[in-house]
């Protein structure tokens, strides 16, 4: 497994140090989305697994595997197991959001329809919990069986939560671990159990993967008041037209006078958007500074996750994973 | 455990035999359901819970395990799951079929969206894959993962060949399997396995449910060319008005001459139907005998499912399972 430095973003020296793990977890992805009836699965999921997305989810479980010290063969079933949740989750959400790009691309939905993406997505869930079973750990399928509820909880909750100005922020976090934070601890924190780590060990992994997931969200809600197209390959102020309560909006209307309340209230909850509602919804969050404050909350949360990993042993991957909590806000510091 | 004789329908017999272990799985059941976070969905999975379904894939797990001798608490977890993945699988299909009316009410996603269908069905697959990973059994999870991707292979595969002439008897087992053999199969067989069965009564009792599935969807296909409204709560002609290739359209097919062909090649593959098709298309399987071809392999799957309870051992759950493989086509003997 060489190191390649060609590159300073720890994502590609993650990708670069996993590489043949990386390349077993593609083979056993290709081989258990296939197919022999239905034909029409690996059409549509395809479309999703090749679409070039960072397989960050997996190479965070190779990296806990690893850095602690593993070398069996299951960390690979595990990694599989993290991308087809995720992909799965991407194909309902599809369904849900009506979202018109994701990862550049059109969703599964225009390509396909609702139907595929429904039951493709079904069809994935079966696949990783078949690969869970595989390893043989009962730890392992506990995990994983409450990430799901999580995951799932999370997205409903998010339904509710999305036009009600009622969302805090205690709420918002359970949206954000539902809806990215629960796979990422599941995703370390099996790595860490697989490798019979230490029970310190895996918790810390547990808290390193949520806090980067919940960083990662609250810098992704953040983009998209300030991001550029290009970046982040989605429009500035999707969330806004979309009437999100994200963490900017959630810290704006806790310090909204009556009159900025109103504002809110017709944009949020009534949905009745107009020109220069956008630029009015900056200014607001602006004149608290809640974008600030919310450049500083993902922060902490990229801080906690670097603490986290000081109780893991040293290690090259160790260095990279701490190196990715910065990477993640640094879009945003 | 009463038997209260008043009835001779096979399925309120059983019902009357596991009243004590079905009201725990209903206990289970409305606390699993439950969600702190997200209040929405009891009240969506209420709907179709309590929608007084019959319940019969979870007493078949109870009665496969009572009469396997099992004295333990987790046939009521394995029933719930059962009904968990139903009643999930049941959301799904409301988001794709488009089906106005299901157990006589309106399906879930008139009453609410297909945001909720999509995300609370995940929700119970997540909670059901949290209640089998309580019974500790690595084979009862292997089993319920397998059924799993069957279910969902099956489900994908019938979007491909629901308006496709070349959907032939083997294409058409592979759906009906994922569409109802498979979970009856996997909700015997586990039963079994937690009662710590013979290796061949636990194949006998896969066997049983996979046959009682199968005939129990033949019937129902039949019953949509021939039933009424108040028999089977949809209307009849549903499945050609749809488009579906079920077994007496196959057979009709299969059977057609070249003008018969252009007929179903227009109204099922071209969806060109016009006044009189369904009438037209009742004269055709009446013709060669494709409804009674299709009622007597519904007969022939009821007679396996019978046979294969011979391995088990005599029982007063094991008669009442063998009367409801008779009972199951009884409908259309």
């Amino acid at each position: 497994m060489g190191l390649m430095e060609t590159t300073n973003k720890p994502h590609d020296r993650l990708a670069a140090w996993l590489a043949e793990d990386m390349a077993s977890v593609n083979g056993l992805i290709r081989e258990r989305m296939a197919s022999e009836h239905a034909p029409r699965i690996p059409e549509v999921t395809a479309h999703l697994v090749e679409a070039g997305g960072k397989r960050l989810r997996p190479m965070m479980t190779l990296a806990a595997a690893r850095l602690c010290g593993y070398d069996g063969p299951y960390h690979v079933h595990l990694a599989a197991t993290v991308e087809f949740i995720h992909t799965a989750t991407l194909l309902h959400d599809d369904v849900v959001d009506e979202s018109a790009q994701r990862r550049g691309r059109p969703t599964a939905n225009l390509l396909w329809d609702n139907k595929s993406s429904v039951l493709v997505g079904d069809y994935l869930f079966a696949r990783s919990f078949q690969l869970m079973v595989e390893t043989g750990s009962l730890r392992v399928l506990d995990i994983l069986a409450n990430a799901s509820a999580t995951i799932a909880e999370g997205e409903v909750l998010q339904l509710s939560a999305a036009q009600d100005l009622a969302t805090d922020e205690d709420i918002y976090l359970k949206v954000v671990r539902g809806k990215t934070a629960a796979l990422f601890a599941a995703a370390t924190e099996v790595g860490g159990v697989i490798a019979a780590a230490a029970p310190e060990q895996i918790a810390a992994l547990h808290r390193y993967g949520d806090a980067l997931g919940i960083a990662f969200q609250i810098v992704d809600d953040l983009l998209d008041y300030g991001g550029t197209t290009q970046v982040i390959g989605k429009n500035v102020g999707d969330d806004f037209r979309e009437r999100k309560l994200t963490l900017p909006v959630i810290k704006a209307v806790a310090a909204a006078d009556e009159e900025e309340r109103a504002f809110w209230s017709r944009v949020i909850e009534k949905g009745d958007q107009r020109e220069g509602d956008l630029e009015r919804a900056m200014e607001l969050m602006a004149r608290h500074g809640t974008l600030a404050a919310t450049r500083d909350a993902a922060l902490g949360w990229a801080a906690q996750a670097k603490s986290a990993l000081e109780l893991l042993p040293a290690h090259e991957l160790r260095d990279m994973l701490r190196d990715l909590a910065d990477y993640v806000v640094e879009r945003v510091a």
